[in-house]
């Protein structure tokens, strides 16, 4: 049983002790392994950081990343003095109120409503994209460029929206994307989606740093046919037994699908997420190192570097191999370019998925709507040899139908769905999900279709878009640039 | 004689009883086949509707919709507690103040004056479309991409701009086109609009939904040459034998044409509309069931579904056949790709009516001038095969001179005269039709013409839209899709 | 000597008699013959119109119309009841401050201290533009989409910046343009005009409906060199005696050109113009006869028909050679298409005048210096043949230095002198051709240009406005289209 | 000793002298050789100008630029009412509340941070640019036209940001560019500017108009690698003999580069500076002499000129040799077309800078961007032929990245480092390039390079800005136009 003031010795990086739901773990060793880097862990050195923490980890987190020999026990708790480490003024208006879950008729509402509810630490991580927000505008804006094309004097009685997508024949042609975090927005945290997904019958894609273990998840899928499925997302981690094992987890797990993320060797600079953390250091009188770029000290650890900055094409072909082949697809989340999604489909992989990461890794980089156009462009080839999915920006059901008139299989939407359960629980990712399938319901009858493969480049015009494409691509041979 | 308490007790889907003027109604058997759905009908099962349902119906819905049977007799008026079912904060705001009509000096100032008058409901019902109102907006700002080209120094001293439209000689080559629910704006409802066209001698396009009935309407047009026409708009009902009747109802009337809507398989999602509905509901407290898309059970009616899903090109023969072929000009409304107009030239109608309804059925559709110079692109045909009309945020005499310069051979208005009405009755539709009147005249005198069939498209530059036009069209023979 | 309730039984169309600096005139005849239109005179029938009418009058405007006949003596001062009439919440805001003028750096800075200063009559006659403004904003956005290119490393110690104007060698390459009524912003009206221009030697051309009579303003150029010019502008009468009288009147004041008008068949529908009017209509309660479309009656009096509206190329020949061959240019103001711009090369005409008359016309008129982008691009020829004047939106040296690399002569400008007399005076005039001489001056050297005739198109970038020109112009032999 | 009441009575261009820190200098004959015009010392002529002309010049400025005699001696301190010369209403708030440095996550951040901080006379100069400020915003967004193409799947933990810059090896590719006045925005001025730089180890570009002078920055930089390095930016003189005294300065302090600007022969309309100007000689009830334009009077002094206006090509040769072939590059600055980076590159200059001035010169110029793309387009040879520098509107690393993949040498920027001393001193100078280099380097991962070596045009799409560009440039043979 140790003391609160023997803990609140150890307060700095050379000796980093922290409570944690009444016990003391040594976290020294593990300051530069945080996913979420160090500081946010040297901010609670000393201190019960029960708050902080349990929003935001699965349970059993502790146990599988850190020496049992670092857990030094509990905390005698007569001698804690627990406060609210939230300052008054960044928290949540209390006085802000949530309309009725009946009045939402489109995404954009549930967004609205979710906005009234969350902690503005919740909101500025949900919320928050690279730099000035270009990219994270222009995934919303780019889909309003492209018009449709409808077809009249059809039969559109029967209507068909089932599709295969991540490896499972699910009602509706989206997923749920990978998103982190949900416990910031609600109590039951990744439940929620997984539990929307099982009832509609859609795949949940969750994400590595879920906040309810992957464990806890599987089961709302009960293998049922027609009960959604579970698609693992991977950020390959510095340490390859680290992926390896991951992927064997997800396999044991049941998962139909392996959708490793490609475009975060580090993370995007989101200022409004850095912003909120300095804001809180500066109310506590935390003195906070500078920052110090790598570049004049080649031995500093990679600022923003929280995955592996060293990942590369071959590491796709062990990790292929390491998922097997009779688990389902293997899809390369990130691809931001034809020549990339080229490459990608000589990789031997099944799916890619374009993607800007919600417009939170690199501010300019194209919305997935115009990597795919460009693909069309300069490598149309790939969409016959792949399946392409994508995400970013997707707020309304004719988005989903616009994506896949152009080949796409399948539209994962990540904010939306987070939106859904922080201002509802379950009953707002299920509402959303059904906001989407009427709305593509209707889009479908009102084009002229009745089944998904019905859908063509004809249903939709795309000159604004395709004049802001790149003239030409990298002209050498693509195959020079990786090792196959 | 009925007590109001024994109609209190059939208030669900399975007895549902409806006090309407007096007289109760048993509306069980007829609840889905309500144009509007049967949840507007529950809303008032066990109660007196009378309120609700008389702004939106002509006189005789009753009787002819409803076998004798289900007329329960009259109800006992002491039973009777009537109340206003219209909750104030959702009404109409007292206290605003309608602008002389002088004023006005443009149809945005009538709606202006409409909007300070008109109650919530409808405004909403007017105003909404089609989920993020993106076809809406558009419809107007692709006007102001056109500008003209004005040529000087000609004798314009006599302007003449008579032309046939939907089978009558008009004073002007603009008509009133097809919108229902006239009432809701003023109790004269769809009788101003009559009056008016007929005064300026103009066609009156009238809904399938006039709130006044078609009976009522056609005196209004007394068969002399210049007192303007009725013609007959037809959604297509899921039943054969009553778009038969309809039709014939419509020769009875002596209307001068037949516009066939082919636009509205399903009812498009008006988010303003379905709100204003919840909201409702939610004062009320009533339960309201879950949405449930028709994607998990064949057998479940068609979400927003009133009309018949399944109408296609060969219904369109019987049709017009059961017209005949000398009743004057069937045209076809909601045509909306260059595709669809070739195929319509070559089905014997005489017109095609270019309309994404106001914005109301798919949002990202064409405006219609965007698909007029589709088809001059594509299929320029069909503008010698088939007489062209258009609708769609019209509102300028400009606007009306620029569609003629490309081809058209009327140009419909909705919305502006239902907000003509609304704010000052029958005077109000004439204003309008005035405002139009000289803004045409202005603008031909101008541009250097004095005849409407002197436009033609050097007088205008379409360089902004034509760069935003669809590279290219569906490429398969187009005689393919269907059975001709 | 007669007595005002004598005067006050002649106040309807049938006998119309009015009351002006205390002389009665009878006007029932001449009711049709005001350039502003019979109503504004009617609303004055049977009173004392002195203060509405002597703003916008040159002084011997009544005894140049009028027959000797129709003056019916002077009133029984006695018996007048002079009264304001101008409603007072109509009136100009007496609290408002008027900037210092050494303040104002830029002809905005100008035109908003008059904005401080004006009436709300006077605001809205010179603000007013067509419809709803999109010619009158898309003049000065216009501007803003050619950029230059600047040339360095030259010479640019001694700038030249003459240039031979409308006939007259003028300092600077632009000229006070034709605008009406500055009376109403300043007591001195044109007067202000005359001496500025002649202060700082450039051209003057003068409105047909001057406020101060020709003979005033002539004077103000003293014919030395070097003094400034005045031009006569012409908007041609319905009555060819009368336009030959005013040719006259031009050439013994020795005018050193003719702008005939030839965009104005008719009036544009300026709005703000006639709200104004229909406002004063309603406070008064006066009754106002229904607008009446001639289309309905074609004896009816030509609705916004104020000036001949019959003028055709034939009349230009007659005119020009009223005007004589040794008088100075003739120029064609109101040019739009390269079309007339071509035909009008051919009629011996010495200029054309691309203008949209400020937006005051038609609606959607393209701006004038995309016209002159249209002439580069489909009768270049053109350029050589005539000389080219332009106005519109011009509001900054840089505008006039693009019109010029362009090829066109020199620029007018006409509301930001009104706004300049308005705000100061003659010194306001002054102080308007100050800043653009400064602005010329500097935009010159930074391009890299000592004199006005090195500038030429590579000096700009036009290739935004460029894509916005019409694909092509009427193929047809322009020589049919009219009787040379 | 002087008394304060005989000087004053020597205010007038006649006779005007100064008191300066307490002693009286005679600046009748420099009035006209000011740089920054005469009106600005004659507001103090009588007076003591200490206030107004310590923070505008570096010590030694009177004894470099002011004959002994001139220099009549100290004042006697007891006969002075030294007064505050700054109007209270002009002043900065003092309310006003800057935010911790740690808050600040981008250049935008500082500025807004500045902007609290700066009185409104230093904001008016730092923000202040050309006539409408089209170039001034164009600058910023046209760097936002340009999207990035962002490749995955290499190894870049690794990343390596030095590269030479104007002579230097700079630990980054950006560099303070010249920007005058800063002690107008903290006490210590450019020696802030120097200091960061040393620090961070990147070049310092430094004003011709220092406020501090340039002996006292050179010894920020020791002249050991890797501690930055001082760059010097000369305005030409109008007389040779001070063009050279200048440069032999510049070589005498070890500077490594000479930046001379060409973009200048005259100073640009900045109408917010004007205005404040205007508004103080207003406050003071000063008689301002009417502004009058050269082009009357060939004798009178160049409006807005400060500098030599006829510096041309030939001037460029004796400067290049003036400053000797082995001191470091010389770049010439302000070049804005392909025509004129071509005849740069003929002449045996190491490198052209491209840039608008931040907008201050010919409002309407191309931003620095667009020129780089002009020159890719007519004349590329000139990328391979001179270093090549940019600046205009940079305030992000990703912009420093677009360009360098568009094959600029280095970037630089002026206002954020004016800025960022403005608010922090030299730690906001660090600061703002410690933002720089963190998003330079993320940005270079999420690219998938690790070396600058490895931009290039395929990392980024500007077909956006491409289709802006000119169609075509000056056709004659450039080289007529010079006398090489």
């Amino acid at each position: 049983m140790l003391d609160a003031s023997e803990v609140a010795q150890h307060s700095t990086k050379r000796s980093c002790w922290v409570i944690i739901s009444n016990h003391v773990y040594d976290l020294t060793d593990f300051l530069e392994n945080h996913p979420g880097g160090p500081n946010v862990i040297l901010r609670y050195a000393g201190k019960d950081a029960t708050n902080e923490y349990e929003p935001v980890h699965p349970a059993g987190t502790l146990q599988r990343h850190l020496p049992a020999n670092k857990h030094l026990g509990p905390v005698d708790q007569s001698t804690l003095t627990r406060v609210d480490d939230t300052p008054p003024t960044l928290g949540k208006s209390e006085s802000s109120i949530v309309p009725h879950i009946l009045v939402c008729q489109s995404l954009d509402d549930i967004e609205s409503a979710a906005r009234q509810k969350l902690s503005r630490k919740a909101w500025v991580y949900y919320d928050s994209a690279a730099d000035g927000l270009h990219s994270f505008r222009t995934n919303r804006l780019d889909w309003a460029k492209i018009s449709f094309r409808p077809r009249v004097l059809r039969n559109v009685a029967r209507v068909n929206m089932q599709r295969r997508i991540l490896g499972h024949v699910a009602n509706l042609p989206f997923f749920i994307a990978p998103a982190a975090m949900a416990k910031l927005g609600h109590q039951d945290g990744e439940l929620c989606l997984a539990k929307g997904a099982a009832e509609k019958n859609i795949v949940y894609c969750s994400s590595t740093y879920s906040s309810i273990s992957h464990e806890e998840l599987a089961p709302c899928f009960d293998r049922q046919e027609g009960r959604g499925a579970l698609s693992f997302q991977l950020y390959v981690p510095k340490n390859k037994g680290d992926s390896r094992a991951l992927i064997e987890r997800a396999k044991a797990l049941g998962c139909k699908s392996l959708v490793i993320t490609v475009d975060t060797p580090v993370v995007g600079k989101r200022e409004e997420d850095d912003r909120y953390k300095a804001e809180l250091e500066i109310e506590e009188g935390r003195e906070v190192p500078r920052t110090t770029s790598a570049a004049n000290n080649e031995e500093a650890p990679i600022l923003r570097g929280y995955h592996s900055s060293t990942v590369d094409w071959d590491d796709i072909l062990w990790m292929r191999n390491a998922w097997g082949s009779n688990q389902g697809p293997v899809v390369l989340k990130g691809i931001q370019t034809a020549e990339d999604a080229y490459l990608a489909s000589l990789t031997g992989v099944d799916g890619i998925y374009l993607s800007n990461h919600g417009g939170r890794q690199l501010d300019f980089a194209p919305s997935a709507i115009r990597t795919l156009l460009e693909i069309h462009k300069f490598y149309p080839q790939v969409l016959d040899d792949v399946e392409v999915y994508l995400d970013g920006g997707v707020r309304r059901g004719s988005d989903i139908v616009k994506a896949l008139c152009l080949g796409a299989r399948g539209v994962g939407l990540g904010r939306p769905f987070l939106y859904g359960l922080s201002a509802y629980g379950t009953e707002g990712v299920v509402k959303a999900i059904e906001i989407l399938s009427d709305e593509i319901e209707t889009a479908m009858r009102l084009l002229g279709v009745t089944n998904l493969d019905q859908l063509n480049p004809h249903y939709v015009n795309c000159s604004l878009l395709a004049k802001e494409l790149p003239e030409n691509v990298t002209p050498t041979n693509p195959m020079r640039q990786h090792k196959l």
